[in-house]
């Protein structure tokens, strides 16, 4: 019989910010079972992994919170739309599959009219192409407030392609797409040029000079041709994950998950002009900005020693350092020689407010 | 380059009410095209339908959004946890497929704490074992205000047992599981007791003897025992919906995606006597529950005529029409023998507040 009243008022909550969100997932998941023989992988990586007889699908989930993921105030919602594909696509290339569906949901609030809608969905209609993915279902509801996204992608990957957190190995090498710290730089020019215009609504927002590390924050892509030349050069990567919360942490989970440690190198981190000297104009040391930014979406992944001459031939892959025994933890060497040890300080998706 | 400001100020937008869920949903992904030949199915079913080899994947989403699809003030999160997976599962159920696995993404407001997660999840984790599926995934996040689910269903079918909603013939009978307006009943009745405890909260809430409509709007199951019973009498289904939406309007879907018109009879539709008791205490005529109140999650499908026989032997389903050509349209057979016009008046998802 339902008790009217409201949930019922505990006398002390434990504070969801109190656990972080890795920790609450272990314990409100961690009692789950598993009953199917198909479902290789469940809670605990990219993207979960069900056998569907000939090959793994992968099948990965995001759900972007007006207010908490996106700022409407400078985000255009074809890039928005754009954007909440490409990170769910970025989990799937992050299992080393290739997308293949999404589903698409959304809540809107009154404020939102049908061109604002059709404006979202040319975004995501841009992503499905320039990726090849088809979105194949969804469902629309009213909200209260604000607009909230859902995205489901699913993938496939042969048997023996899967790669997941776990495969590194001491000796291994840790390699980055791309480069670091660019899509943090892009939302903290961002939102100061939003704090300047909402004190004098008149004036005009600096953006110009700007817009590479302003689209990799508002228009990411995942690499996947890199992906790409890795196969063409038979090159299988050990344990991938993308970078979501920032290299320390996603580091920290494929050394947690491999039950390794790590040594990467301050000057190996690859870290583009503008976002260098964005962060110089805000006062950040740009390998901070690369370490714990997060939303890079560029892969990590780790292969053989014995593949160094081979993934160097490859343009846009860093080889940022090399994996160790789980008793030496998880470090970073300074410029100077000096260790330091890595500790994840990405964004937490649970911070108190 | 980004516009600070926010979105465009257009002179007039179309407000969402006007177009309706589903014409909505027919604006923003008409244009969709479909790069893979494993789609088989997209938007327009109850799941999206994947070829994966030897069977077909259906892939289905729900996004349930405090204040819109749910009241906490007198939804218990354990009940609300295990609903949110029924509702999916349902949409699975009803393309003649068995549920596999989930993924469950929630976002929450800081009124919630670690122990009302605990209880949601009780609720999943309930609905996971007794329909036998894993929970492979999700994502987690803060909210800015309130709760959001998004749950994602996948289930497997053999490609000859597929039942979509287009396959209804002239002639066929058309079925439903258990019995309509119940749940519908349910909610009139919390709202009711909702808001006597809100003008005087030290009013005991009289929810006695109406245990079978509370629990069919508060923990609704899906007749996965009736689809087996049509399995074991070899009786497959030429088309199939689930009733969310009121049995008019998920009955039109089967009609317009058929191609086809129907007639059902006032006096065959199955009402169960609490359902009609409630209704009589609230001036409801209880057919028009039954026909337009929604969140049954009750099967509705068609069969071959010459089927009558065996259908019928089976317990919990009910043969209330014939399926007819389309030029005869979608009525309903009063009781004294009046011809009345169904009309779709079952929630809509994007109504004006």
């Amino acid at each position: 019989m339902p008790k009217i009243g409201g949930m019922s008022n505990q006398e002390r909550k434990t504070e969801l910010y109190k656990l972080g969100e890795f920790r609450l997932i272990d314990r409100l998941t961690g009692s789950f079972g598993k009953l199917h023989e198909t479902t290789i992988m469940g809670v605990g990586d990219d993207a979960a992994v069900v056998d569907v007889g000939s090959k793994y699908m992968v099948i990965t989930t995001d759900l972007l919170l007006e207010g908490i993921h996106f700022d409407l105030t400078y985000f255009p919602l074809k890039h928005l739309g754009y954007k909440a594909v490409v990170v769910n696509l970025s989990d799937v290339y992050a299992m080393n599959a290739t997308p293949t569906q999404i589903t698409v949901s959304i809540g809107v609030s009154k404020r939102f009219g049908v061109e604002d809608l059709e404006e979202l969905y040319a975004g995501v209609k841009m992503a499905c192409e320039r990726y090849g993915v088809d979105m194949v279902g969804g469902d629309t509801s009213s909200s209260m407030t604000g607009l909230t996204i859902s995205i489901t992608a699913l993938g496939e990957v042969s048997k023996t392609d899967i790669t997941y957190r776990r495969g590194a190995k001491a000796n291994d090498l840790i390699c980055v797409t791309g480069n670091l710290g660019a899509a943090y730089m892009g939302l903290q020019l961002l939102e100061r040029e939003k704090r300047v215009f909402e004190s004098s609504p008149g004036a005009k927002p600096k953006l110009e000079g700007n817009s590479y590390i302003l689209e990799r924050m508002l228009k990411p892509e995942v690499r996947k041709d890199t992906l790409q030349k890795l196969r063409d050069n038979k090159i299988k990567p050990t344990a991938m994950i993308d970078i979501s919360d920032g290299l320390s942490s996603d580091l920290l989970h494929i050394c947690k998950n491999s039950g390794v440690g790590c040594k990467i190198y301050a000057d190996k981190i690859p870290i583009d002009s503008q976002t260098a000297q964005m962060a110089e104009e805000f006062g950040i040391e740009p390998l901070v900005a690369a370490l714990n930014g997060g939303e890079d979406y560029e892969l990590l992944f780790t292969i053989p020693l014995e593949e160094f001459q081979n993934v160097s031939k490859i343009d846009g892959i860093a080889t940022i350092g090399h994996i160790t025994a789980e008793s030496s933890g998880a470090n970073l060497i300074s410029p100077a020689g000096d260790e330091i040890r890595l500790t994840a300080q990405g964004w937490n998706a649970l911070a108190k407010e």
